[in-house]
């Protein structure tokens, strides 16, 4: 397959790229030193991302900035990154993307645990984690062409704990390739509309 | 208690204010022949509001519109309606409102059944609902001075059969006075980071 993965330079993304890239010819994406430079924040460059890409079978997602931070210094100033970047960055992908994915091609997004159990600090991430969520439910249903859509969900991965470990007591990190496995199951299965935990 | 109800004059918003209205003193807030005039897509206007309005005991969110049309045809612009009302608005309702609420106060958002059980037309509401529930899940760990908050999430209403009927076909509807029982537990009850189902 021919899949365009956004955010590949990250640490889920370098996983996924790693898994992928195995089997499949795989184009990066994001703002820096990538094959193609995109910032999903903004419309204008995911279409034109698209463009220079052509067409492929799959998009896979894996960038998306959020804010931490606590609850009452949560302003709706602050809170713009995680809807600019995670909810509508990843929203958009999908919306200006799908004229560009094959038949049966898939879209699969990136969400997070602290969703489903919430930790201090996370209530931006978790609520753009919860629409991207309701978003992949809801569009599984009406995707043109048989295109499929999935999103994964990691606990915190292990390879992050030096960043987010203070945010997570408790939490039992994951490695991430074993996040990427996840992905693999979105990009090369059949199902559509699912949430793949990986907690 | 002294409830702040924005959205009052809606169909769901009718409903609660009558079921509040019964044991409580309710101030009315929306767009249009409102006690207090706001538009929840301005954090302002909501500043606003609360400066007007002063200390209550709960905030009723039954405010919001959302853009129902096919995913094939809802762009990165029109997608903006639900984020900005229904998402941000009640969003912002809480960031910027939490300091008007009394100790052990509410803060009640609405939500509704197709971020769980999706329709052809619901994708861009299904994302704002999915936003709203994990806020909620993740704002009850954080929120000061005891302060709760929870989420209603209704079926279609029956008094809304005219208008929506057609998305749901096969949907049981609900009276919106069994939707406004669920507000009432919210309000009146001790639970947090809930979302109440009325389904
Ligand atoms: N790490 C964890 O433990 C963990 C756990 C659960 C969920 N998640 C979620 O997984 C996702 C990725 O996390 P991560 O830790 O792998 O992040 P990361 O290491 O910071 O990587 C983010 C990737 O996305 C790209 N990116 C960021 N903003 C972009 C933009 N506006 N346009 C285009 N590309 C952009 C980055 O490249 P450039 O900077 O070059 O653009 C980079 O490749 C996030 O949504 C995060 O919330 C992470
Ligand atoms: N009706 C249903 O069957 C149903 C089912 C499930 C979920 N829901 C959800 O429940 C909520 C209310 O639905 P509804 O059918 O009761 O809606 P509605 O009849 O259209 O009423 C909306 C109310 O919110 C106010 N409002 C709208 N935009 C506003 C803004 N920007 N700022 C301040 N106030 C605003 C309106 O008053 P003004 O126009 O004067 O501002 C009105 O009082 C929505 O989130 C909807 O998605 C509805």
């Amino acid at each position: 397959m021919r899949i365009l993965l956004i955010g590949a330079s990250g640490t889920i993304g370098s996983a996924v790229c790693e898994e992928l890239g195995a089997r499949h010819e795989v184009i990066t994406a994001g703002r820096n030193g990538a094959d193609v430079i995109v910032d999903i924040t903004s419309p204008d460059s995911i279409t034109a991302m698209y463009q220079e890409v052509g067409k492929v079978d799959a998009v896979v997602s894996t960038a998306g900035s959020t804010y931490f931070g606590p609850l009452t210094e949560l302003t709706p100033e602050n809170n713009e990154l995680s809807i600019e970047s995670k909810l509508k960055g990843q929203v958009n992908l999908v919306l200006l993307g799908h004229p560009y994915v094959n038949d049966r091609g898939s879209f699969t997004l990136t969400t997070g645990i602290i969703m489903d159990d919430p930790i201090v600090g996370g209530v931006s991430s978790a609520m753009a984690g919860g629409a991207i969520k309701a978003f992949v439910t809801a569009a599984a249903i009406e995707m043109p062409r048989g295109i499929r859509i999935n999103n994964v969900s990691p606990n915190v991965v292990a390879e992050s704990i030096g960043t987010y470990g203070p945010y997570f007591p408790g939490f039992d990190p994951v490695p991430a390739s074993k996040v990427a496995l996840a992905f693999r199951k979105s990009v090369e299965g059949g199902q559509t509309g699912q949430t793949y935990t990986v907690y």
